[in-house]
């Protein structure tokens, strides 16, 4: 499963002062952080800070691949960003991942050129201009639709992420249940697209958040996750993930398990 | 999910020593703790206790229902040891489950008359003469003729625990997901019957064992497992079932888990 690492995120306060006052060393060092916690790969969003969005992804890009090997997640609302950071993309680090496009006729409109100009992976949400639909079924004929339209489009299916979205459970129980059905059945129809969420949506509004994110990331594996978005410094949960996947069969002679105990990463 | 605490188990040492010497304060100290952590039944098994196992159990079940108010599961591979807690068990604290029967057709004939008795529940192992099979398919097989001879028998279909078998994953990979396979299938085939797994058998033989538990408790909750055998001593393990209890959308308005964190469980 591919880590993804979150912290590189606006909404978080520090990281937008961070970002704003340009401070090189800061973002170096929580990057290099992400990687040796696990990091296979970094988001980087910065959607909270509205004027000069554009300039700072670009700075940002620069200087995190600056620091690390790792590719990058681009993950901006804003079109105009997410194109400022693939112009100054270093391709050497691996493909870049755009995050996101959605249903929406204009967004896709805007994303794709993108996603083929610099062949691109993609995360394709599971909504649409009505919104995000309260069942997974209705989920999973959106992802249908957008499976089809990528690939209609010549992008290759395995390029393609599709989030099930997953809302807070604190604002409906079913919320968990109808982001993990929509991951099976995406899973179940088409093997090689591949499935990501982002990790801490889900126990928004509770305490002991990161229990409740352990525990969906083991529910989220069991359904075919292939991609998450989290903190890759939180060694719990990183080690939490490898012991899952040596449950469910993925680690062979449990190599990779034994190896990280004899690191202390357990 | 059915929480029964493991901890009275003959094969920790000091158990042994416990039971042996009659030690009743010890004894009943750990049936306390072990409800105070949650288990709303208590494992008793003395299995390795050859000599004087019958007359032990009966001390056995009496010293720990002076203590505690919950059902008692009465483990043991002898029927005799089984009979002899049986006879003084007090029904006043609830139904008793029986561990275990197999598909074995001596075990069946020296266990079901028991069951009958008594009309305890009972926990049917997946495995036979020949064995415990190594496929899921098989091991469904046995469940599908457990669950026709007990019925067949007058047994109520929602007294029966079908266990899956849990093998350590150091010495086959596949091993917990034959396991949780064979669950689910049960479940989808049955869903009046019950299952059951001792959590603690899939990590032996690698280290941080917990952590497997824990992520293998979670796994099995989402193939809708009803019962589990494990220390419920384990604030953590506790946590994480109350936070995938609230994944799968089991605990209305989070209203168990917002309880836990109060009670300062979390």
């Amino acid at each position: 499963m591919l880590i993804i690492g979150e912290k590189i995120n606006s909404s978080r306060k520090n990281i937008k002062e961070m970002v704003e006052s340009k401070n090189k060393e800061f973002i170096q060092e929580l990057a290099r952080k992400q990687v040796e916690g696990g990091a296979q790969m970094l988001d980087l969003n910065i959607g909270t800070i509205r004027k000069g969005e554009t300039e700072d992804m670009r700075w940002l890009v620069k200087t995190v691949q600056e620091a690390v090997d790792v590719p990058l997640c681009i993950d901006s609302p804003n079109h105009e960003a997410i194109k400022a950071g693939l112009e100054v993309y270093n391709w050497d680090k691996g493909k870049a991942l755009i995050n996101s496009v959605t249903a929406e006729r204009e967004k896709l409109e805007l994303i794709l050129p993108l996603v083929k100009k610099y062949q691109c992976s993609i995360v394709a949400l599971t909504m649409n201009e009505q919104g995000i639909p309260q069942s997974s079924k209705e989920r999973s004929k959106i992802a249908d639709e957008l499976i089809g339209k990528l690939t209609n489009k010549g992008i290759p299916i395995e390029d393609i992420y599709i989030d099930p979205l997953t809302l807070p459970v604190s604002t409906n129980i079913q919320n968990s249940n109808i982001a993990l059905e929509t991951l099976s059945k995406i899973k179940d129809s088409y093997p090689q697209v591949k499935t990501i969420i982002g990790l801490s949506n889900v126990s928004y509004g509770l305490p002991e958040r990161r229990l409740i994110n352990q525990s969906f990331v083991v529910l989220a594996m069991a359904c075919g996750l292939d991609a998450v978005i989290l903190d890759s410094t939180d060694q719990k949960i990183m080690a939490l993930i490898k012991a899952t996947n040596l449950l469910l069969g993925k680690d062979e002679f449990c190599g990779q398990y034994l190896r990280a105990f004899r690191e202390g990463k357990l």
